[in-house]
């Protein structure tokens, strides 16, 4: 049975708690995270994602009662304003419990992406997104990793964040221990002298690619733990590609040496 | 020989000037845009690009006076924050006369993109910066694309756009009618009946592949005037891929194609 209830103050404590989630460290400690409009909502709720609240305006209440949270606050549309990210909110917001992302093992025929230190939200947003188009196995988190739970992430993964398998690792030394127990090859996306061309490394079942920093790349203690060093071949004027760009591209050719083998 | 002013009021006509050239229209009267940081704008001059004036503040004064610009314009923070899009300006703004895109035929063994209505500013720029990293021929602007000359296009490019062919089409029918004169293929990212995977198409040289906008998609008017449809496979939980990831991944594949011939 939904409760429907009315919030018509800014210091209502459900809506400061709710607030909260702006934050990476409210996210942290609740282990909830907002999810604003109602295509998102229907894509998390459609994804198996818990819904704990919604807080929507009156002319929203329908679609809210749809969605199946337990609780639903209804709200002027200033007080909703709070909760969203966007400048053009659409009418409601959800509360969802962060997924447990589990530590099950790697899979010795799988296709891992690392992101170390990806520091734009809309960047690690659309990675999600491609991993989950191109079947990636699993995201693998490092570092200071903009945090998946943050407004612009869920909103750029376009509802990939509820499907997209995820395991974080508290040291670049546990995944690589994770990866050589499942038999997984590392390679970093990196210029060094002995780097070869992502068309000649064989990215099939059973590698992982490390992507770094949009500024500075992998880190050294990662580049150390690397079986090798993987560059998207390309003309001279330009530095690198954009980091999420150059990651689509490292899973699209994962997928592509991927259907080649099934064939 | 460089002039060094000083304006001290919001008043001043040149930085009025200046301002007008954030919105579309100022940037058409004037045929000027505008080039925030000091790295953008080095890249800019590096590039060929003609600057004709730089705001500055204090600080900066050194830094702007290394650009060659005619006439530099030292300002306070506050104001030099006017010219900025972003929120942490970077100490000097320039501004620069927009290129002539020129129209040169197309090259029967060129390799182009068409962007056809891409609104989000980030996606024009990180495909530009794609561009040139794959050596597209031309980058073939139709429609209501958002403006190249824009802070966040200008920004995400990160220098491409001051290097990267580009070429504007009043409409379909006269894009067409280039390739054609060249004869050149038109492929558009969509799904039809008779659409192929982007992997069987032979993107190599001779090749244009139109991507659309990132709600609708193609036009039916230009769809119609495609040689045929591909489609990046992925998986089927998946409804697309971002605007600017697709359009990249379509590049790589041109690129990869380009250099295979080339063995």
């Amino acid at each position: 049975m939904q409760g429907v209830q009315h919030i018509t103050s800014a210091d209502n404590a459900r809506l400061k708690q709710a607030v909260k989630l702006h934050r990476r460290s409210g996210r942290r400690e609740a282990g909830e995270f907002l999810i604003e409009g109602p295509k998102l909502l229907h894509e998390a709720v459609k994804s198996g994602v818990a819904l704990r609240a919604v807080f929507c305006e009156e002319r929203s209440l329908e679609i809210a009662g749809r969605l199946g949270a337990p609780d639903i606050f209804v709200v002027p549309a200033r007080l909703l304003q709070k909760l969203c990210d966007t400048e053009s909110p659409q009418g409601c917001v959800g509360v969802a419990a962060i997924p447990a992302c589990g530590a099950a093992p790697l899979e010795t025929q799988g296709c891992y992406l690392v992101l170390e230190n990806i520091q734009d939200p809309g960047n690690v947003g659309t990675i999600l997104r491609t991993a989950e188009a191109f079947c990636v196995s699993a995201v693998l988190v490092l570092g200071a990793t903009a945090d998946l739970y943050g407004p612009k992430v869920v909103r750029s993964a376009m509802g990939s964040l509820f499907r997209q398998r995820v395991r974080f690792f508290e040291s670049a030394q546990l995944l690589r221990e994770a990866l050589s127990e499942a038999g997984i090859r590392l390679y970093g996306a990196a210029l060094r002298g002995d780097t070869r061309s992502i068309t000649a490394c064989g990215l099939g079942p059973g590698t992982a690619v490390a992507v770094g920093n949009e500024g500075s790349g992998l880190t050294q203690e990662l580049l150390a733990l690397c079986d090798g060093t993987l560059k998207i071949p390309m003309g001279a004027a330009t530095e690198s590609l954009n980091a999420a760009v150059a990651a689509s591209i490292i899973m699209w050719e994962m997928s592509r040496e991927t259907r080649r083998e099934e064939v």
